[in-house]
């Protein structure tokens, strides 16, 4: 079978379409016949479907060696597009007018045993290579399909979560503390702030005394006016930016939403995280296993997909979830605002 | 007992000595008295062991909260130093006449049951704060103890391995392949590179072709003259550092480096890393588990610890050893210089 490679459709008669959109879900129909993307066509031509897909300008025959080298199709596309096929799956472009809601997406994938003739979309698909920065902001509807060096798909799925939890603390007021150069240390801690509210790190376990505090745990809490330091908050963040710059003021503006979505936030160092989180916290003694990773960024963040990798098998490795804050004008007076995005692996 | 703070040492008299050096391995003897580094008597402070240590100066009495507020002592080293004081271990400020070759060391830290007087050194230590980042160049050479946020120590070994391995194939020359966006395709692959070699990966399992080679393999093998492509190396270059700049000459020196060596480089992409390695390849019918995981860095590069946190967990999840490519000069005529960094958990 031939067909028709006419600007940036594929064109088939009557025949390919019987063929190939009524019983296997490619392309759509125009007048009777069969319009395909190049990608679909590509693919029927790897399998043998079609023999040749001829030129309408150049009158030249391609194979598809010759329409995968050529501008029609870019080859991540195909790919991509392949495997979605050999896992069973049918797929659509996401052309204008050929899906609903095409931005964003280059394929829409139906569930299994649906098809184009169907309304139910179990995927949205964005394909894109290893070595493509992806903007934070453009994530967390729909699922990137990474291919990386050696053409192996690697699927995440990304979403926006409702950020949550269930901890409560009366936190007593005026504590005295001192700055020391990378933490606060409260010499006379009340329980409240270590026991119940999972605030900082006793030096010595058996006496719990002095309480080690972190420089955003410190912060949240002088803004607060539980700790009484020499300088107030702004001495602290102020030796937080010393090292970390506008990096301090990112995570202490999502240290403390955190808490006030009443949820624990202790560091993710030893995760290569800014935090971990637990969300509810009743007493030190009886924690439960913490559920989030959280890395801090700069709203304008690009991720390139090797870092995202990273991220999501360390914490799927660790049974976490991978969580991103997005944090746009973190020094706002009005506050900062977070935008919360998770990513984690599909097996489609 | 009350201790002195004269500069930058505490001394004690000779009963100091006989309670601290002699049966605890504190200190060193001067005049038959008993020399500390602030570090070592705020740890006494801290123990009670020492009451208060007179400030020589001043005429203060410091106690536990006073020495560590003060500047004359770090609070990561206190830190550290009581941590491995809870492991068992004796350990020595690395000052100049009280070890050898105290420089780029904190501490250093002598087998378990011996201490001073003894020669036998266990570890040499470099103390740090996890917002600390530290220059690649001066790591290799010792144990990195990073504190983080909430006080928790990790232990970091860093060393210079030895890279190679037994991996040898006969390759042919001018095999005919086209240059992609990502890629480079291969349509009549010779058995010698993907069975053997273990170069690239077939686009179709069963049938073997066409074979896909990543840039840096393409552009490897174009380099010893296997691969016929429009333009040559010199394309397959241009391409790679269209989307990654000097990255991809550093990767591709590395990528040759592990080859001469006998080490076959694949992606590490699923791992977050440039590389994973294999270093026996026979037939890729028989390969067995990848040994490292290897991440290309400039020669400049100075690590966040969180970084190197994230990596050297996500390698020993996955049984690996992280190691590190450091780079110099990727585009010299000369080749470039690559040094060998490992770093791995050590649990002292």
């Amino acid at each position: 079978m031939e067909l028709v490679l006419d600007g940036d459709v594929v064109r088939g008669d009557s025949d390919a379409r019987e063929r190939f959109y009524d019983s296997r879900g490619y392309g759509r129909v125009e007048a009777g016949g069969l319009v395909l993307a190049p990608v679909e066509a590509a693919h029927l031509l790897s399998r043998g479907d079609v023999d040749v897909v001829r030129d309408a300008r150049s009158g030249d025959a391609l194979d598809f060696r010759a329409l995968v080298s050529s501008a029609a199709v870019s080859e991540i596309d195909v790919l991509v597009y392949k495997d979605l096929r050999d896992r069973g799956f049918y797929l659509s472009p996401a052309r204008e007018g050929w899906v609903d809601d095409p931005v964003g997406a280059d394929f829409v994938v139906y569930p299994r045993g649906q098809g184009p003739w169907d309304d139910a979309v179990a995927y949205r698909i964005r394909a894109i290579s290893e070595r493509t920065a992806v903007s934070a902001a453009t994530l967390g509807d729909g699922v990137l399909a990474v291919v990386d060096e050696e053409s192996a798909i690697t699927y995440l799925e990304t979403s926006h979560p409702e950020i949550g939890g269930s901890t409560t603390t009366d936190l007593p007021s005026d504590v005295a503390a001192d700055l020391l150069g990378d933490r606060v240390l409260v010499w006379e801690p009340p329980d409240a702030l270590y026991q119940q509210g999972f605030y900082g790190q006793p030096l010595d376990d058996e006496t719990g005394e002095p309480l080690q505090l972190s420089l955003v745990e410190a912060a949240a809490l002088a803004h607060q006016g539980v700790l009484d330091v020499d300088g107030g908050a702004a001495a602290i963040v102020e030796c937080g930016r010393e090292v970390e710059g506008e990096r301090f003021d990112r995570r202490l503006a999502v240290y403390r939403d955190l808490r006030d979505r009443g949820v624990v936030p202790k560091t993710g160092y030893k995760f290569g995280a800014d935090f971990r989180t637990y969300a509810d916290v009743e007493s030190v003694d009886s924690l439960g296993h913490s559920e989030l990773l959280v890395r801090v960024l700069p709203a304008n963040h690009a991720f390139t997909p090797r870092d995202l990798a990273l991220d999501v098998r360390l914490a799927h490795g660790v049974r976490k979830r991978m969580v991103f804050a997005l944090v746009a004008d973190a020094d706002d007076a009005d506050g900062p605002r977070i935008e919360w995005l998770e990513v984690g692996r599909l097996t489609p």
